[in-house]
């Protein structure tokens, strides 16, 4: 008898019919004879009405009353999930984040998880009920309720798959799994069977957008097996597992993109220590993410320092830029927003040479010319022209050999 | 300084812009240097959509699950007056049933509460904030929500008002207070001051709908003075109080009327031991409430027996009455459900007499028909055609010089 944790997004229970599908999936897997325990989110928008309702009021409502507000939408689906699974004749039982005891601190919105109570989920699947745990909430040592913040119901999958040593967390989602690259570009993508969790944070980073990339890396420090799959059928999905040996042949697991990416260049900065510390410290300052960083030695004692940021914080980093320009004496600032990044993720790299050579020579045969380059142990990533994407991805995936055999 | 308990129901809370006006009042009793707590049902129709939502799924749905639904929409409720009133810049926490610490028996969709915890919501009144609790809701000792059931909302108001030895239980309707009688039907109805427990238990139950029995008897057993008041006003309202040696001089304080009856009547009943106990152990059998009962003793050994019993269940009643008839070998069943109730209410009655007399009068002259009787120490009903009702009340109302003085 294994134990399985599923969890089902608010697109997967937007409707009655939906909830039903999904109390289904559930019960096929009761009787298969393993014990169930699903998470789920809100019902489809019901998130975003409530916080549109709340804004109506006030654009700043205190962080305390809105996770109050909100943790109120997985009630409601756990309560009507666990109601159509009990129609069905077989025993279910709805908990609260609170009511499991999943305790987190007390940063409301963006709550971190401190420890999980499993006792009551334990004797309630030995009552032989399917446990409904609401995701996303959890409440702090004081009972005030707390939301997890972005991706938080496949955090709170993970984190009870973890606490309750769970055979498997299923995340089901609207693809099949976790592919060689975006289908809807490279009609020879390819689905993974496996693939290590490094490989999967930085897919997940550079905008693939499958997994919150917090769930992953409580999954990689918990050893939770993670299997991406589909709502809407029963194909296996995509383990999200520990790297083995065997995934060091596979030289590169996935080829990602990320559009969002805006670029910045302040030229000519003047040459003396602690000037790359001054500009980036202004720009954490306005609690903006910088990206990539590029640094040109250029001539006479300057240099022109580049880098990368969201396209939503792009207007904000601009100015700020050119205020520092003008402080630090340096000659101009240069920024593009039609930019985008495109990546090649593997553990294999790690023992392989030669795949950056291939990956640009892909991109010099389609005319893609790469504006910045950067590089991890485990990923390479160019800055090219956002109209040139999807010519890059498809070149790529195809140069390193990653779609179905045989095409 | 003053403890305040404040309920509003889903109809003052409707919208942002109804939840802004009970935030204002909220926060000028705070201003007056008193200390509030404000309790709240669900927004709007928010309950009879949730129970709708469940029923599209099974039409009998597990009463745990019913209530984890329903609590959500006090949950919302909760936090929208929380922001409201926030954004004005005065403090405000909200509390789910849970969080207060409101204990329950276990029984779903009708819970009795067994005591409440009232640690957390002092202590947050202590450090200046009004406090605002989701009415209709608690837990069980196992930490399961439930449900109060009907009028929910004003028992948890009051019985946090024992708990918090609160000065005042303001009760926020859509209308001022408890009149004479209803407006509708007799212009000259007065607002009443005050009015003893056990009068507001006859005119609830009577068919006055002001207030939920179930709160005017916790009231009474904790001695919490509840203020009926308007939403939409600040007019004073009505007390309700414990009944005082004033009182007293007001021999009726009001003239209820309920439309929601009808009569059966088995004719010709054997007239041998035990024969009632058989008859309304029957009907009690069908889970149906009789109201009046009256047995006239017929001719050779026979009696005629009539009882009133609401119009919902009438069908049902008259049916089970028949089978009842030939069983027991009686002449027939006579039914009408075209008549209603006209009831008098006053503590004063139990030292006054001619009271009855007066109604009876009063009835007289308009040429209404009485066709049952039924007194109580402080309450006469009389069965009257439904369509004598307005002006029955009206005379009655005129004959007691109930209405405002010089009219």
């Amino acid at each position: 008898m294994a134990l399985v944790v599923q969890k089902f997004g608010g697109s997967s229970i937007a409707d009655v019919e939906r909830i039903k599908n999904v109390a289904s999936k559930a019960i096929r897997e009761k009787e298969q004879g393993n014990q169930v325990v699903i998470v789920v989110s809100a019902m489809g928008k019901t998130t975003d009405n409530l916080i549109a309702m709340a804004h109506k009021i006030t654009n700043d409502p205190p962080p305390r009353e809105m996770d109050m507000l909100m943790a109120s939408g997985e009630q409601v689906s756990i309560a009507m999930l666990a109601i159509a699974i009990h129609s069905t004749g077989c025993k279910a039982i709805s908990l609260t984040g609170p009511q499991v005891g999943i305790i987190t601190d007390e940063v409301h919105r963006k709550a971190r998880i401190k420890r999980i109570n499993a006792k009551r989920i334990k004797s309630a699947l030995q009552e032989g009920n399917i446990v409904i745990v609401a995701g996303f909430q959890g409440c702090t040592e004081n009972n005030d309720i707390t939301t997890l913040g972005r991706g938080g119901s496949d955090t709170t999958a993970v984190a009870l798959a973890a606490a309750l040593k769970a055979d498997v967390c299923d995340i089901y989602t609207d693809v099949d799994g976790v592919y060689t690259t975006d289908p809807h570009i490279c009609p020879k993508a390819r689905k993974l069977d496996k693939i290590s969790y490094d490989e999967m944070l930085e897919l997940s980073s550079l905008g693939a957008k499958v997994l919150a990339n917090r769930s992953v890396e409580l999954a990689k420090n918990w050893g939770v097996v993670i299997q991406v799959r589909s709502s809407f059928n029963d194909n296996p999905g995509t383990l999200v597992v520990k790297e083995d040996k065997s995934m060091e042949d596979i030289v590169v697991s996935g080829v990602a993109y990320n559009r969002n990416e805006a670029k910045i260049s302040i030229m000519g900065v003047p040459d003396r220590p602690g000037v790359a510390a001054e500009i980036f410290s202004h720009i954490a300052d306005a609690h903006i993410v910088v990206d990539m960083i590029i640094q040109n030695v250029g001539q006479k004692g300057k240099n022109d320092i580049s880098f990368t940021v969201s396209k939503d914080d792009f207007r904000q980093a601009l100015k700020i830029s050119e205020d520092l320009c003008k402080e630090l004496g340096a000659d101009g600032v240069k920024s593009d927003d039609k930019i985008a990044k495109v990546s090649i993720v593997g553990v294999g790299m790690k023992t392989h040479c030669g795949v950056a050579a291939k990956m640009f020579h892909a991109l010099a045969r389609q005319g893609v010319n790469i504006e910045m380059i950067s590089t991890s142990e485990i990923k390479i990533s160019c800055l090219i022209r956002e109209d040139d994407v999807d010519k890059a991805v498809r070149a790529i995936h195809d140069e390193l050999e990653l779609g179905e055999s045989g095409s």
